[in-house]
C-alpha cells in the first residue's frame, strides 16, 4: 500500500520551521506496512493547496495532509479541500459546542475567532483532536482516502497514533509487520557487520536487517512481513544481541541508555554520582533528564580546571604533572575522590581532549579516558574519538553510561583500549 | 525569484532520516530574496526522479536538487538527470584524478568503487565539493537553472554557501535583502508585542518585523528589500533593543546566549562556576559547549540531593527545613557556598521543581529559583515555568545564563519575580 504526504505551511517553505511531521508520519507508516511515495510541501494559498492535492494523489491509496488548519488560516485549506472534493462547507453544531467548551474551560474568550472552525465539509468523517480545536477529517473520494490533520506536531502525532493509524489498519487490512530491535552503543556499523556476518548471511529472505546509526549508537532492526515468523525473528534478535553482548543496552527501540541505566540502578537500590571534565556536565544532564532520577542520582563535581580536580576530587598535583589531566591515573584518582565525597554506590569519571584546541602529540583531539568505580573495583577505558568537539562530548557521555551499565551488570574487564570503538 | 527544492532519498521517505537540507536551503534562499514554491521528496529510483523533476520545475526559475549522489547510488540520479536534459554521460579525467587523490590521501582503497563518480553529464558546470567526492552540478536548461548537490548535509551546506549562492547572486542580480535581528531570552511573544506596539505601528510598509520563537527565546527579525533604508532599519533595531533592554542578549542571529556570556567573561577577565540542582548540569554543559571555555569556566557542583547541598555547598539543614530546597534562601546559600569553594568571580545557583513529580501547594511543577552572585552582591529571581520537565530544564538554563549576562553588565536589580517570564 502506498501513501503520499502533503505538508501545508509557509513557515516550512520560508525556512522558519523545520518540518518534523512528515518524518513522524513516514516512520509510523513504514512500521505499519505503508510505503511513502512522495512528500510534498506547499504554501498556505488556495492555488498551491489545490495543485499539491493534484500532484500528491497520483499513484497512491492514501494522502496524509497536515497543516493549514487553525483559527487564523483554516479558511483557505477548508475551502480548497471542500472545492477539491466538490463539497459544501456546513456549520456543525456539535463541533461548535466542543470548541466553546474547550475555550470556556480555559477561561479564554477566543470563541468568536474559533467559530469558523465549526464550518466543515459536508461529507467527511471527523477525527478527534484531544490536544486542540482544529478537527481532523477523513475523506473517501476518487477511490482514495484523504486524511487532513492539524499542523501543530503534538496535536497531529496524538491524532495520527490514536485515530488515523487504527482506522487505516481496519480499512485496509494492513500487513502485521514484525520489527525487533537491538540497540548498541560504542561500536560502529562496519565493526558490527564484521562480527555478525554469519548471522546476517543465515537470515531467510523474509527477514531483513537494517543498520540505523546516530552519533555513538547503532540501532539494528530486524523486519518481517510474515506474522508467523515471530519466534524465528526473536531467535535472530537474541543471537545478534548475544554476539554483540557488551555493546547492547536494550532490545526496545524507545529506550535510551540513560533510561536503562536508571532502571538498573533503581533495581539494584544503588546510587550514582559523576566527576566530569571534558563532558562538562552532559552525563549528569542525561541522567537527570529522566523523571524520578533523584531516587538514584546524588550529584556531580564538574572539574573543568586542574584546581578543581585537585581541591574537590583530591587528584594529586604529582599525578597531574606526571601523567596529565587526560590520563588513566587522573580518571582513576577522580573516581576515587568522587566516591569518597559523594558516598554513592557507583561513580563515573571522564577526562579528555574535546577539541578543537588542546591536542598534543600522543594525546590528539578526541583522546578520552573514562573510569567507572565502586568501593572495591575500578575499571578504566581509553578511546580515540573524532576531531569534532560536540561529537566527542556526546559520544563520551554515551560510552560512560554504557560502561556504567556493564559495570553494574558485572560484565566488564578492568582495562581496555580501542581505536575508535571499544574492543 | 522563485525556486523549488527536490530531495532525493529513500531514507527520508521511509522515515529513517529527518530531512534538514530543505530547511537549510529554504532559510538561506529566503534570506537572499529567493522564495521557495515547493519542496518535494522522492525515491532514489529513475522513474521517481524523472517525475520529481517534471513536477518541481513548473513555475520556478531555479531547482535545487540534493541527494542521490555518491558511490553507491549515483548511477541512477546521474542517468535520470542526463536523460532529463538529453545529455550523455562522459568520463571526466580531471574529476577522476581528484577522486583518486582524495582516497589516496586517506589511505583508502575505494578508488574503484568511486570511479563511476567521474562519469558526468556532458554539458554542466561542476561545483567544487570540498568535503567529499560527489561533484555538484549546475545546469542551464529549458530557461531554468538546475543545481544538483550531494545529500550529505555538511557537504551540501558547504557547497551551497560557498559556491551555489554566490553564483546565483551573480547570475540573477538578486535583491539585497536587509535583515537585522534582536535576540531575546526570558520574555514571550505576546509580552514583546505589547511592549513594542508603538514601534511596530511606526514601521514603514517596506520594513517588516517577524517573531521567531523557540523554547525560552524569541528572535525578532526586521526585514527590508530596500537597500537604501539600512540606517532606518538599524535605527528601529536599536529602538526595539533599547525597549526590551534586559531581555536582549545579542543583535546577531548566530549568537547563542552561552557564546555571549563567554565573550563577556573573557573581556572582563572573569571566571564562572555553577551550582545546579534542577538543571542537573545543563548550564555547565552549555557553557562548555563553547570552544575555549576552559579560559573562564572552572567547574560546578551538581547538588541534586539535599545531602550534597549541605555537604558541598554548606547550605544549612535549617534553611532546607524552614524554606525547602526550592527557595530564595537555598539558592542564596548555594551561590555563597559555591563562590567560597570555587573562588570564581561569579557564580550561578539554581533549584526548582522540574517535574513531572515533586510539585506541592505553593510550589507547583515549574517553580524555579535562580541566584547569581559575586563576592559582594547576590541577585535572586523566581520563575513559574511550564508543566514539562525538559522545557523547564532548558528554559531555566537560558534564564540563568541571561541573569549572569545582566549581572556582569551591572544591568540588574537584586530581587524579582515573574509569572512566566521575568518582569
Amino acid at each position: 500500500m502506498k501513501a503520499g504526504i502533503l505538508i501545508i505551511g509557509d513557515e516550512i517553505l520560508n525556512g522558519t520551521t523545520l518540518d518534523s511531521n512528515s518524518n513522524f508520519i513516514a516512520h509510523n507508516c513504514v512500521m505499519s506496512g505503508i510505503s511513502i511515495k512522495m512528500i510534498l510541501t506547499v504554501s498556505d494559498s488556495y492555488a498551491a493547496i489545490n495543485e499539491g492535492l493534484n500532484v500528491i494523489k497520483d499513484g497512491v491509496d492514501v494522502v496524509f495532509i497536515t497543516g493549514g488548519l487553525g483559527p487564523t488560516k483554516d479558511d483557505i485549506t477548508m475551502k480548497a479541500l471542500s472545492d477539491f472534493f466538490g463539497q459544501k462547507l456546513v456549520f456543525n453544531e456539535e463541533v461548535f459546542e466542543k470548541i466553546k467548551a474547550y475555550f470556556e474551560k480555559r477561561g479564554n474568550a477566543q470563541v468568536k475567532l474559533n467559530e469558523k472552525l465549526a464550518f466543515l465539509p459536508e461529507r467527511c468523517e471527523l477525527l478527534t483532536n484531544e490536544k486542540g480545536t482544529a478537527q481532523g477529517m477523513w475523506f473517501e473520494e476518487q477511490g482514495k482516502v484523504f486524511v487532513s490533520m492539524p499542523g501543530v506536531p503534538y496535536e497531529m502525532k496524538h491524532m495520527f497514533v490514536n485515530y488515523v493509524l487504527p482506522k487505516l489498519q481496519g480499512r485496509f487490512k494492513l500487513p502485521q509487520i514484525l520489527n525487533k530491535y537491538i540497540m548498541t552503543v560504542g561500536i560502529g556499523e562496519s565493526a558490527i557487520a564484521e562480527r555478525i556476518e554469519d548471522i546476517e548471511n543465515a537470515l531467510p529472505p523474509y527477514i531483513s536487517l537494517a543498520y540505523l546509526p546516530s552519533p555513538g549508537r547503532v540501532k539494528l532492526r530486524l523486519t518481517s512481513l510474515i506474522e508467523s515468523c515471530l519466534d524465528e525473528i526473536v531467535a535472530f534478535q537474541q543471537q545478534i544481541a548475544e554476539r554483540l553482548s557488551k555493546y547492547v543496552f536494550a532490545l526496545d527501540e524507545n529506550k535510551s541508555i540513560e533510561q536503562v541505566v536508571g532502571e538498573i540502578l533503581l533495581a539494584n537500590n544503588a546510587t550514582i554520582s559523576t566527576a566530569e571534565s571534558c563532558t562538562g556536565g552532559l552525563i549528569a544532564h542525561k541522567i537527570t533528564s529522566i523523571a524520578g532520577s533523584s531516587a538514584y542520582y546524588m550529584g556531580s563535581v564538574i572539574s573543568y580546571s586542574n584546581d578543581v580536580k585537585i581541591q574537590e576530587l583530591h587528584v594529586s598535583k604529582k599525578t597531574l604533572e606526571n601523567h596529565g589531566a587526560v590520563s588513566e591515573q587522573t580518571v582513576e584518582a577522580m573516581v576515587k575522590g568522587l566516591l569518597k565525597k559523594m558516598q554513592t554506590t557507583y561513580g563515573i569519571a571522564v577526562s579528555g581532549v574535546a577539541g578543537p584546541g588542546g591536542g598534543r602529540p600522543g594525546k590528539p583531539v578526541g583522546t578520552v579516558w573514562i573510569a567507572v568505580g565502586s568501593a572495591d573495583k575500578i575499571v578504566t577505558r581509553k578511546y580515540q574519538l573524532t576531531p569534532h568537539r560536540m561529537l566527542n562530548i556526546e559520544i563520551t557521555a554515551m560510552l560512560a553510561l554504557n560502561l556504567l551499565r556493564r559495570f553494574v551488570s558485572n560484565n566488564i574487564e578492568s582495562k581496555g583500549y580501542s581505536n575508535m570503538v571499544e574492543g
